[in-house]
């Protein structure tokens, strides 16, 4: 249940967000926008521009796939600046995310997770890690990569969201 | 298990929604701003503005509440038009889906669950309405409140939204 919950939603998600990020580009493509104008576009001055957000999506996918695998996870640099870039550390992390066995889950709800939360160590099961941390932090930021795209024109809805357009 | 990955972790969600909608009343008080002008604002002219955003993740999670427990769920009026009033509604969503017993859940992974999509009937196994519909869509609409909020200058951080501020 935890794999279904952490590994196969978040890469149904990743999967929405790689077809969501090639309208995006495609959106640049047909109106000379340059790459760079939605990438390092923020909401608010002080948040996190789009290639950001992209990133800690992935991270936050990675990390959960891992943790509750029992694995250490694997870090992927933040050195992205192009679509394409984007695409590639997608795909990379869905494959890290599946490249863990189902069974590895089995005890995942009530295995030890530890985390730093504002430079502390925080130990959580597996269940509550995925539930109250994990998820919702994985949504906000793939929301949010959507939602700057979106306030910027691109022609996506909720279903692309979803995976269901 | 599902009971944790549905109704508790969607009740810390709506609580700190509740927050971050309490600290945008506070701006628009303490800068006299029009407490319309947020309640309608949207991120592009065909989204969805605040106030839906709101009432949409209420729906959400209280239709996951009652459809996980086997229950029909309960419909809540568009009603609101003011922070006070959308402060209400997520206070009566959440003593709604606190009305069902934990134990209700305990079969839920696997309880049929039956939902219109684009006007057709899906039935699905709970655990996959709940990961694949439930929970992105809930996270979707709360987040784009948020994101709503952030963008109009109000000062909240993704530590309100994981209710750890």
């Amino acid at each position: 249940m935890i794999h279904a919950t952490s590994v196969v939603a978040m890469d149904r998600t990743l999967g929405a967000l790689s077809k969501i990020l090639e309208k995006a580009e495609a959106h640049c493509a047909a109106r000379t926008i340059k790459p760079e104008a939605l990438l390092g576009f923020r909401l608010f001055p002080d948040m996190l521009p789009l290639t950001r957000q992209v990133q800690l999506a992935c991270d936050f996918a990675a990390r959960a796939a891992a943790r509750l695998a029992g694995a250490e996870p694997k870090s992927f640099p933040d050195t992205e600046t192009t679509f394409g870039e984007l695409q590639a550390r997608i795909a990379a992390v869905r494959a890290y995310a599946a490249s863990f066995p189902a069974a590895a889950y089995d005890d995942a709800a009530t295995r030890d997770v530890t985390i730093k939360m504002r430079g502390q160590d925080v130990t959580l099961p597996g269940l509550q890690y995925l539930t109250m941390y994990s998820l919702p932090q994985f949504h906000f930021h793939a929301t949010t990569a959507y939602n700057i795209l979106r306030h910027n024109g691109v022609e996506i809805g909720k279903a692309d969201y979803m995976g269901t357009a």
